[in-house]
């Protein structure tokens, strides 16, 4: 079993080769692995079965031990996956622009790897092979860490990405999983920023905070989605019903889902009660503020302060009544979480304020709060959704696992 | 005196002005700044007088006092920089790419301020006014730590700035300088993710390195310089002679400048001769591996494992003679810090080779190394050159200072 400084080490050389691969050979790899999901799908299975059985064994709760199990279907979703991302343009070697300068050198900047990356997440060993596939088709290595309750699952998932690199003729080292369940080994990866260029947590709030304090490299995070909803005077109502249902009700778990709406106080007599006969009647419970009370019957309870900046994860819904724009753009700026804000609105300067002023990841206008996705928005399959402004903020897909460097090209060009 | 937290409180909330705030607001901040600059010379001369007597006091060194020291001529280029500024594109609010999805939806990636930035730089008032034009050209606010040998020189510059903000009509804080002297607040203001979004430290590898340790907010850093040139067999000598002398002796001192040589076998014999008598001319020393020890003549000295890797701030430069691109594109791999790495060569696929796997923040062919910075390269005024990968790789402009929100705007639409 490596340390973490040995796993470091043989990152950043495997980073090395796979830096200048064709696109063809991450192709192959990719084509590999999609088979290999396959051909193997009962050893996967099996290798998952031991980790259930576990935590059966402690008595892990249901939801834990749903994300924790891989199904047929989980296995062919990995699959698609793997083609899915093969057939994406390869991002390496891109010049994204190019410029020459008064003196005839050209300038451009060529699209490159990170490197190496460290992906630490929780439950859901489906992530093993999502995360590697699209660090890989970035040109980059990857180091997993992944919860210590799928360890057979991960194991299982490691060893095909192993096997399809080397038959694809890539170093085999460009995934590396984490043997260890120590937990000493994560605050350990946090400090190799001589071999680690970013490190990726993905889970609750203590796993994200304990990698922010800790790493010496860069991290791209994502904290939760406190996503707001203002329903402007001069709103469509049907159609802002329509978003507000979609936002709290298609997926309540989600980090796009809807969790606190902000009613205009022009419209509130006449929209509330229709937002509490048709998401009432799906089943979701409103806290609401003293104007918004009145208005929503049977479902409502009194709002506290919690519930505010609150991420419910639940069919549970914030309300308040603002007097306009400005009451609700401050708002959003006390309780959002830089994730996903959106105005519901016919208003054409108020749009343009809300898209400007509003400080989220994504800011819509008479969209659903659901859009923030790496797919809906177009970007491909995604790792996550940056809550932070640096490099990345919103989804992030294969163009956000690589950076660009300037490349000069001349005549013997000296400098004056 | 405020404490670094309400400082940052302070910050944040400026911040929110400052984001909304018009290009005329920051072109009118800028040409005030411009002309206070102008006005009261003789106050920003007065208060540095104060720094130097204290310095000269306690028996500071003479490169030190001489960072330090203001001139007319100094104040006059910070007067330039404003305007220069001033005249730039105003980054913020632009659409950098739009597309359509299937269902309608417009998705598009905007503009917008990083937020609030912490800069933390030594020595060199004329930094303060620098680096404070440049964050708030792109929106941010900006909170300063400059040297405390610098303190009245800095106040002094900080409260221009306030006032040339004022008077545009934007918030005073926007710009706040740390009056503690106290070095305790440097890893206090490291924590303060909640209201700084980057941090940039400007100086020593100790400073960088503390910075980066502390901070549990991104930080965009720039270590140091260790720059390579390799002359290829097929390279036009005249012209490489031209390259490594421009690099070598121009300017020395700065981070652009070539610290290490590496010529091809087959011209070593013909061209490091043309090098001694050239750069050895100028006053260079040759810090000389094996093969070229006796091509280098009486400049020459044999090399340690020290002259390797090493940034030297000074006419010394290390030379080795190679085999091949392989084994120059191993030892640049091996030593350098990331930053510029250029080749000389008249070979196609060398060239592109070098140029595809050199990983640094500029590669270059047939140009000198110096063309690593903001200006040279096109982008305007820097703030740094970055040598880690995320967010900004090479020279930091104004666009560096920005980031992209997903602005999504429909006619209703909902997720299915």
């Amino acid at each position: 079993m490596n340390t973490a400084r040995e796993m470091g080490v043989l990152a950043k050389e495997a980073s090395r080769g796979l830096a200048s691969a064709s696109p063809r050979a991450k192709y192959v790899f990719l084509q590999n692995m999609a088979r290999l999901l396959n051909d193997r799908k009962k050893d996967i299975l099996a290798a998952n079965r031991k980790d259930i059985e576990e935590a059966e064994s402690i008595g892990m709760d249901k939801p834990r031990l749903d994300r924790l199990t891989l199904t047929p279907a989980i296995i062919q979703d990995m699959h698609r996956a793997c083609l899915h991302v093969a057939d994406m343009p390869d991002p390496i070697g891109a010049m994204d622009r190019q410029w020459q300068q008064p003196n005839g050198i050209l300038v451009g900047k060529m699209r490159i790897p990170l490197g190496v990356i460290c992906m630490i997440y929780e439950a859901r060993p489906n992530v093993t092979v999502d995360a590697a596939i699209l660090c890989l088709k970035a040109g980059n290595a990857v180091i997993l860490r992944g919860g210590s309750e799928a360890l057979n699952s991960n194991r299982a998932l490691a060893a095909l990405l192993r096997e399809a690199l080397v038959s694809a003729g890539l170093p085999e080292n460009a995934v590396q999983l984490v043997q260890s369940t120590d937990h000493a080994i994560v605050p350990e990866l946090c400090k190799l920023d001589e071999y680690i260029d970013v490190i990726i947590p993905r889970g609750g709030e203590g796993l994200v905070r304990t990698v922010t304090e800790a790493a010496t490299m860069p991290v791209l995070k994502h904290y939760k989605g406190v996503c707001h909803a203002f329903v402007d005077a001069s709103a469509d109502l049907s159609m802002a019903l329509d978003i507000v249902y979609n936002g709290k009700v298609q997926r309540p778990g989600v980090c796009n889902a809807l969790e606190c709406l902000l009613v205009h106080e022009q419209v509130a007599d006449m929209f509330l009660p229709m937002v509490a006969e048709k998401l009432g009647g799906a089943g979701v419970e409103f806290r609401a503020d003293a104007a918004s009370l009145p208005l929503l019957g049977e479902h409502a309870r009194p709002q506290t302060s919690d519930d505010l900046g609150m991420e419910f994860h639940d069919l549970v819904l914030a309300v308040c009544v603002v007097r306009d724009l400005d009451e609700a753009l401050a708002h959003i700026a006390k309780y959002n979480s830089n994730h996903t804000d959106v105005i519901v609105t016919n208003d054409y300067s108020n749009a343009t304020r809300f898209v400007r002023e509003a400080d989220a990841s994504m800011v819509g206008v008479n969209v659903s709060t659901r859009f923030n996705d790496g797919g809906q928005l177009g970007l491909g399959a995604e790792i996550g959704i940056s809550t932070s402004k640096l490099h990345a903020y919103g989804p992030m897909g294969v163009t956000e696992l690589t950076t660009t460097k300037f490349v000069v090209t001349g005549t013997g060009q000296v400098r004056d």
